[in-house]
């Protein structure tokens, strides 16, 4: 039994296998159509985010088997007190797996703790969406072919943005890929994401406030909203909100094969008269999210697993006021140590402990 | 691909397919039992309507596809800011048909043009409700076995009605249809439907206050709510609610064979002791309406289609406030000129553009 | 067609059968995975429960039928002003069978006798649960064989804890059981459930305020969750709701064979270091749980019954505030005569009539 929290849970081995799989359902679907006859998935969403309910939801019924929805968790037990614990045990007596959605930053994992069937992180606050990057990656590969020597932009809220995060995390993994950080100065990316990840894997990356600039170089234009949710100054947002809009003009000054993502729901950063350019590729992106979550629930429905092993710190407390563990007790902190850098992160939302 | 807006945009012939489909899916469930195998029915509601919801939903699951529920349009991704039109094209990105409620008029038509699945419109504010208006032709056709002929009464709320507006314009098409219009004068029928479809087809009409009068003569009784909603003066809402309350007294002076029709919920403007009488088809009008159902989806995702030619204005602007285009911007404003009585509406909310 | 509104309303013999059914399914679960298709269960909550919607919605995806999903029937069409009787006849024009949860007392029956289709009951107000009952019976029964004989420990809120009062109200049915009744003064078992359900089945019975001096003498012990939402009293809840919490600690005190069960979710009455413990049962009694709604639904579609007749008064009204005859206009109240004690209890509520 395996969870999915992160994407770097999965192996690069392992993400090609699934997108290789994800490629086959598109192709043959009917192949897959009775895979997952007599098997529920649980969408369990304590915040709203239908697209990603959906997708799921979509996935499963796509693959023949059913599903049992709650769109309403924070609202329902949890209201009368409950843990996320007790929640998923309860709900792992019903379904065969869970795709889970929550406010707060680890409470994945610990759902992936408490029952006995897989769960998949569709969401933990501003921590991680390992679908997300999986249709990301699923897009960047049907477009382009592969990952290597890829010149990457990556425009709007870098700082916040987990989508981001996570596909520089995933992308890294790859040989010579180029970022291009597009972003205001309130807005760019994390030091620990630029030498975390970027330079701990030697990749290469630019940083620029003008997206003008850099998108004649790119291969991939990420874009991404900026949230008023992860604003703590709101007159900072307004202010922020509409430095990056792309349009039809813009789009006359990227390469010819260049592709725009974007992991939506937009609000105005990429006009409308982007859609009919053949190089958008955000509603490609949502089908092709559907298709990576049909590859992964048959990968943790019916592949075999180990864990892998590794060294945990207990004796510190995780001091991040968005964490789990910060609102509920009885959690067990616990951190992972990492040789190559020396830090010491909480296994549940990964900040650093100091 | 074609969708469903307004009842009118099915002819009259294919409004008797549907109902010889409907009467035969009635009558052998069996055979249609798993025609949409592996279709998706997404019903996206940004309003709540259970029943409509569930009638769509039942459909679906009694032709073997399967269904993808939002209840909270209005508090998910829309609340981050985001478009109708890009929440459908999402939805199109799973499903293979959309049922969509909304409480702004003209919005589903917004939906029809974004996604490239069909569309059936499940109420778009006081607008349109096609699959209402089907379930009320059924009962009518199964009751008197067609629609020639026949005295009809409309009863209530005539003004705001939209289930009552969309009833005329489907039994104005045939033949020698009289109409009873029985409502107080605050709530009476609007002069754009008197001329524009009930002259405009010549039917003959009656307008009276009083339903004890009218009753004696109908054929049909189609009853209304009178809609808190629908009212701005919430006083004048008080006084005329109880103003037309069927019960069984006073059906003693409707005809022996007096069908009569309500589309539900209900308040008190039909008693519960009217309920055993054999001439109240109110419930079997709920079963109905899913039948009709049932033949539109097969309709819409399996026949195929040719839409006809129209001829648009683009140079004008819709002032309805519950227009779709009030609150959305970048909705290509767009009228149409009807030759016959020189009018030209908004396609969307159909308001007139003087 | 037969609804259950009680547990009570299923003989002994079928709970037998029901439970031999349950332990059938758990073991050849393939046997049953069609047996339902084509059905449609409608699960219609007018207040949240996610775990109970999530059980009966799993139990009939297990049995292959498929859901309709009401989880706002507080916010929709019933905000419209709606009776329940009208909710359910629409419903009933959709599904196969019913499962009802409603605040009100009562509820449950107004609907059995709205539909002509088999309503369950899932919760209405503080009155009955009996599916909760159900899955406690089984756990019961697959724990200890039977249910002769037996110690049974009640802990907590004895006073408003419908699933202890139904418990006791089947557990007295069957031979030798003593219960030991654990509970602050403020929360004791209300007399009319010890004399007229314990007492009347010459059932023994000790009250005590100590659950560890209760623990090494039983077979059972059954946990309650101190509701919040049962007090009208605060600062009552708040001073008591710590009272009886079971550790790892007391639970050594525990005969080496005591299961403990409880119907979830739990606060913090039952610690989490008990959940490891082999006697700890309240996950298990989630999954039996399933199946015994998954037996229920297989007994109420395709049994044949008749209904046992009964006498009953007409000429009374119910006072109870929290039945459903005290919000609902139009409902005949109806109260049933128990000639052993004289007593006379709302049919609805079970509320006494003095």
């Amino acid at each position: 039994m395996r969870s999915i929290i992160d994407v770097l849970d999965l192996s690069v081995n392992e993400l090609d296998e699934l997108i290789k799989t994800a490629e086959d359902i598109m192709e043959n679907p009917d192949k897959y159509a009775e895979k997952c006859k007599g098997k529920q998935l649980a969408t369990l969403f304590f915040e709203p985010s239908t697209r990603t309910r959906l997708s799921f939801e979509s996935a499963m019924l796509g693959l023949g088997g059913s599903v049992l929805s709650v769109t309403d968790g924070a609202t329902s037990s949890v209201a009368k007190g409950e843990s996320v614990a007790d929640t998923v045990k309860t709900v792992s007596c019903f379904a065969d797996i869970i795709a889970m959605r929550h406010p707060k930053e680890g409470a994945a994992l610990v759902a992936a703790q408490s029952g006995d069937i897989p769960v998949i992180n569709a969401g933990d606050g501003g921590h991680c969406h390992p679908t997300q990057t999986l249709a990301d990656l699923l897009t960047i590969h049907k477009e382009k072919g592969g990952f290597d020597n890829l010149t990457v932009g990556l425009c709007g809220d870098l700082k916040y943005g987990r989508t981001v995060h996570s596909l520089i995390n995933a992308l890294s993994r790859y040989n010579n890929v180029k970022f291009v950080l597009i972003a205001p100065n309130e807005l760019k990316l994390p030091e620990y994401v630029k030498s975390g990840v970027i330079k701990a894997n030697n990749s290469e990356y630019i940083e620029t406030s003008s997206l003008e600039e850099a998108l004649p170089k790119l291969d991939i234009l990420y874009m991404t909203r900026i949230q008023r949710e992860r604003f703590d100054d709101k007159d900072e947002y307004e202010r922020l909100k509409d430095s990056y809009i792309l349009d039809a003009e813009k789009m006359k000054k990227a390469k010819s094969d260049c592709s725009v993502l974007h992991p939506l729901p937009r609000v105005n950063e990429i006009n409308a008269d982007v859609d009919s350019d053949s190089r958008a590729c955000y509603f490609k992106q949502v089908k092709n999210g559907k298709y990576m979550r049909m590859a992964l629930i048959l990968k943790l429905l019916f592949d075999n697993y180990t864990q892998k092993d590794e060294e945990y710190i207990t004796d510190k407390k995780c001091t991040n006021v968005r964490c789990i563990t910060s609102v509920e007790r009885g959690i067990k902190h616990k951190f992972i140590l990492r040789k190559s850098d020396n830090t010491c992160r909480c296994i549940y939302c990964e900040a650093e402990n100091k």
